[in-house]
């Protein structure tokens, strides 16, 4: 059992889905030398309400001063152990098209503790290429490999169509933790996560809001 | 005035997040041959309760038929409208390198309603080159060319530090989506709507679930 990290009482998951934009915003402010933030200032930054973030943050345990608001480091320290992110995660990638090689040339990934470890695709034509730094391994190694180094965090970038297939030999394989490029919707069994990436669907909500010509924004939402 | 496509009652953003993914189930369902769908069909494909499709889809209009459920066809009508993308929309991007040269090469816009229409860069390595269909302009051009096209949804794929002088050019010239791929919050003034694609943001929300190593996933959220 744990303790550090898990969560002490339910926490709203549009709670938890916020933690991960304090994190970014507080290690902004840490490179540009701030060492202490208020809500307010953290709340300008972010376009949210201070008493949102200051509701946010007391399900986790007090970390304001009275008057000097909150230390960025130990704030971002909590929010690693929060989020499970002290440590470095592994993860493995599923298809080597476009989107995929995008996908493997991130760094955004490594330098905020996600290590891509691996990349596997089934099209000869594409196994034994190079993306950055890993050659792409035939699928048929997938399910073993995740087996032998204990993965829990997988990306998807194949086509719609093979998107389901491959998550089930990743969830069978151990894998808790999927991020979906693909545009289509996973069926994984209870204790899975799935994010999904699919950039349509966000102009998509988006347009909702600009009217039929884009001239007619509605403001409130 | 516009009537069409315009919500006749306050819809909560959180339902109107929802009608992209019944749009792109639809679509599917439609290329797969179904005239018919239940709600309870549609919510097995989505992963949503059928009280809760029921019940957002009732804000827009009466569907259903007494025991065929919702026809395919009327219902996407219906959607794109309720969505403004029953025309195409076009976008510019800004940003030509790695994930840039990505998201201008995804064909996922084009064929769901949304197109590219010009790629900007301020790197004089990048501009010029060819990305996809597209040559890389100056972003010294991007403001009077966002004008002379009316645009109104545009991408951001440019370093943090450049997002949001990149985003005050691009709203000043009218531009009133953004879908933002740079990792960091972006201010905007009322009326402009910015949808934000980090994917570490939806790893950490994961992590969260995954326990310390992955091994402990909490099921319910």
């Amino acid at each position: 059992m744990h303790t550090i990290g898990m969560p002490e009482r339910h926490v709203p998951d549009i709670v938890v889905a916020r933690l991960p934009l304090y994190l970014r915003a507080l290690s902004a402010l840490q490179l540009e030398g701030h060492a202490f933030i208020s809500s307010k200032a953290l709340g300008e930054r972010l376009g949210i309400g201070p008493a949102q973030i200051r509701k946010d943050l007391s399900l986790f345990g007090d970390f304001g001063r009275q008057g000097k608001g909150y230390e960025v480091s130990v704030l971002l320290a909590r929010l690693r152990e929060i989020l499970n992110i002290a440590h470095e995660w592994l993860m493995v990638l599923v298809g080597a098209g476009h989107l995929g090689s995008a996908v493997a040339n991130y760094s955004g990934f490594a330098q905020r503790g996600f290590r891509l470890v691996a990349v596997f695709d089934n099209d000869p034509q594409r196994i034994g290429a190079r993306i950055g730094e890993h050659v792409v391994r035939p699928a048929s190694e997938m399910e073993q490999f995740v087996r032998a180094h204990s993965i829990r965090l997988a990306m998807i970038a194949v086509p719609a169509s093979a998107a389901q297939a491959v998550a089930d030999v990743l969830v069978h394989a151990g894998v808790r933790g999927i991020l979906n490029y693909a545009p289509v919707t996973l069926n994984v069994p209870p204790g899975v996560r799935v994010e999904n990436i699919d950039p349509v669907l966000h102009l998509q909500h988006m347009t909702y809001y600009l009217g039929e010509d884009g001239d007619e924004a509605i403001v409130s939402s």
